[in-house]
C-alpha cells in the first residue's frame, strides 16, 4: 500500500514554555497546522513530494511568525535578504537562491532555478533578474515589515552584533528558519528550506539554508532532510548529507542517523539546532539539541503531531 | 617520522595532447611546478597545511593560464565574478566567498572569512565590504583582461549560452578552476579551491568551488579534497564530503573512495570533472573522468609529478 509522510519545521532554538503565552502558542500551532495540512492534502491527493514541500514552505513564508519570506529579519542595512533551497530525491535535482530581496516566496524561486535553469545556485542581483524573467511575485519592502523584528534590529543595529533569530536568551526568540520534507505515494522524497537569516547580518552572509548538503538534501535511496540552527556549524559539518551518508554507508536507520548527527556529531563542534527527516518507508525523525523546535508531521497511517518544546521545557 | 604531501590542480576537462603545442604544454607545466614548489617549500619548512594550500592557490590565481584570480573568465556582463573556499581539517573551520569582484586573491579573502569573521560564507557586495575592512588587495578590471578569455566571451555573449571553461570541444579549453590540498608535518590537513566560474555566466550563478562539502572539504580524520568540473553536479552529489564519508563510514582507502566518487557516483548523474585528495598518511589521489586534468603533487618521500593528460590521450 502506498504511504505518504510529511514533516515541517519553523526553526529551533531557545523556545521555553515559561516564556510563552497561551495565545502565542496557539498562534504558532495554528500556523504550523495550516502549513502541514496544505502539504498533506497534496500528498493525499496523490500529488508529488516536491509540490507538497514547496506549498508547505510557502505557507510558512507567508506567515509573519517565522523568519522566512514575510517574517524575514532585518539585515544590517535595514533590508531583508533571503535564502532558500529545494531538492528532489529521484534525480537528485536541486535549486538554491541566496541574498534574494523583494521576492515574496524564495522557495518558489529556488524551484524555478531547479526546473528552469541549467544551474543549481544563484545569488544576489543576478537571481532577481532571473526571478523577473520567470515572473516571480515581487513585493514592496513594506511587506516584510514586522514591529517585533524591527525592534530586534534597532537594539543591535549600531553594534557589530548579529543574532540568530532563535538564540538570544534575553529576548523571546521564537522565530526561525522554515522547512519541509515529504514522501509521496510514488515513493519520491523532497526537501525544502527557507530563511531570512540572522538579524543585523552583514557582508552578504549566507547560512546553511541555501546550501545543498548542509541545510537541504534529498535522495530516494536514503532520506529527505531540512535543517535549522546555527548555519555556520551546519555548513562545516555538511549536516543534511551526513544523515544520508550514515544511512547509505553504515546502514543506520533514519532515527539513529538523525540522532547521531544532531545530538553527537553537531554537538562535538558546539553546533546548535535541529532537523526534520523522512525516509522512503515513511519514517519521520525530528531531532534537535536546543530547548525547542517548532515542528509538525503527518503520516498516511493517521499519525500526526504539532509540537514546540523539547525535554528541556 | 613526520610526513608531508601536497597536490594541486588547474582544472579538468577536454584537454587533448593532439590539440596542445609543446610551448603551451611547457607553459602550463612551469606554472603548475611553481605553485607546487611554493606550497611544498612551506611544508618542508614545517609550515602549516593551510599556509601551503593558500600559497599554492595564490600562485595559480596570479597566473593568467587558469580560470581563477587573474585568469578568470568573463561573465555575461563582461565582468569577472570569482568564488573560492578554504577549510582546515583540525577544527574543521572553513571560509568561503562567492561572486567576488576586484579582489586579486579570492582564496586569501576566503581565509580571512574563516579567521576574522564569525561566518563561513559571504557573497556579493557584502564580501567586498568585508574585504576592504580587512585590507585585501584590490585590482582594476583591466588586471583580469586576457585576450583568449575575451574572445571566448565575445563568441557567445549575445546568446543564452554559457560554457564551462574546460568543456567546449570546438575550442581549446585548457583553463580551469584551481585548487590545492596538503598534509603538514603536524598531521593537519587543509584544502583550498578558487575559480572564475563559467564564461558568460548569468544570474549570479555559483558553482561548487565555494561550497564547503561540494568543492572543498578537510577533516584530519579522513582527507582533504578540492574539486573541479561541472559544478552543478558536484553540488548535487556533495562530492568532496562524499569522499570523506566513504572513508569514515565504510573504511575505504583514499584511493578507492576518490575513485568511487569520481568514476562511479559522479558518472551516474553524468557529472564530469575530477578532484585532488590527500589523507593523514600522506597518500595522494588525483582521479578525473575527463580527458585530462592539470595536476601535480609532491611528497616528503621525494615522489612527485606534474601531469596534464589521462588515459584517453
Amino acid at each position: 500500500m502506498s504511504k505518504y509522510a510529511i514533516a515541517i519545521h519553523g526553526g529551533a532554538g531557545t523556545i521555553l514554555k515559561s516564556k510563552m503565552t497561551a495565545e502565542k502558542e496557539e498562534e504558532y500551532k495554528t500556523a504550523l497546522s495550516e502549513a502541514l495540512m496544505i502539504g498533506e492534502n497534496i500528498l493525499k491527493d496523490k500529488g508529488t513530494a516536491i509540490d507538497a514541500v514547496e506549498a508547505a514552505v510557502r505557507s510558512l513564508e507567508d506567515c509573519h511568525l517565522f523568519n522566512a519570506g514575510k517574517g524575514s529579519v532585518f539585515n544590517s542595512k535595514g533590508g531583508h535578504e533571503m535564502d532558500a533551497s529545494i531538492m528532489e530525491g529521484k534525480m537528485k535535482n536541486a535549486g538554491a537562491v541566496a541574498t534574494v530581496t523583494g521576492v515574496k516566496n524564495p522557495i518558489t524561486l529556488a524551484r524555478k532555478v531547479m526546473e528552469k535553469s541549467d544551474h543549481v545556485f544563484l545569488v544576489g542581483e543576478g537571481v532577481e533578474e532571473f526571478a523577473r524573467l520567470h515572473n516571480l511575485e515581487f513585493v514592496d519592502n513594506d511587506y516584510f515589515y514586522d514591529e517585533f523584528r524591527f525592534n530586534q534590529w534597532q537594539e543591535i543595529k549600531d553594534s557589530d552584533s548579529f543574532q540568530l533569530d532563535h538564540s538570544d536568551e534575553k529576548k523571546e526568540q521564537k522565530f526561525g528558519t522554515v522547512g519541509a520534507v515529504a514522501l509521496d505515494m510514488e515513493g519520491n522524497l523532497a526537501a525544502a528550506t527557507s530563511t531570512g537569516g540572522m538579524t543585523n547580518k552583514k557582508f552578504g552572509r549566507i547560512g546553511d539554508s541555501s546550501i545543498i548538503g548542509a541545510g537541504t538534501y534529498a535522495n530516494n535511496d536514503t532520506c529527505a532532510i531540512s535543517c535549522t540552527g546555527s548555519g555556520e556549524f551546519f555548513i562545516r559539518n555538511v549536516v543534511a548529507y551526513d544523515v544520508s551518508c550514515l544511512m547509505e554507508f553504515k546502514g543506520m536507520s533514519l532515527a539513529d542517523a538523525s540522532d547521531e548527527v544532531i545530538n553527537k556529531r553537531l554537538l562535538e563542534i558546539n553546533g546548535d539546532g535541529g532537523l526534520i527527516a523522512v525516509d522512503a518507508n515513511g519514517n519521520v525523525a525530528l531531532p534537535f539539541n536546543t530547548e525547542g523546535m517548532y515542528r509538525a508531521y503527518a503520516k498516511s497511517n493517521g499519525e500526526s503531531a504539532v509540537e514546540i518544546y523539547g525535554d528541556k521545557k
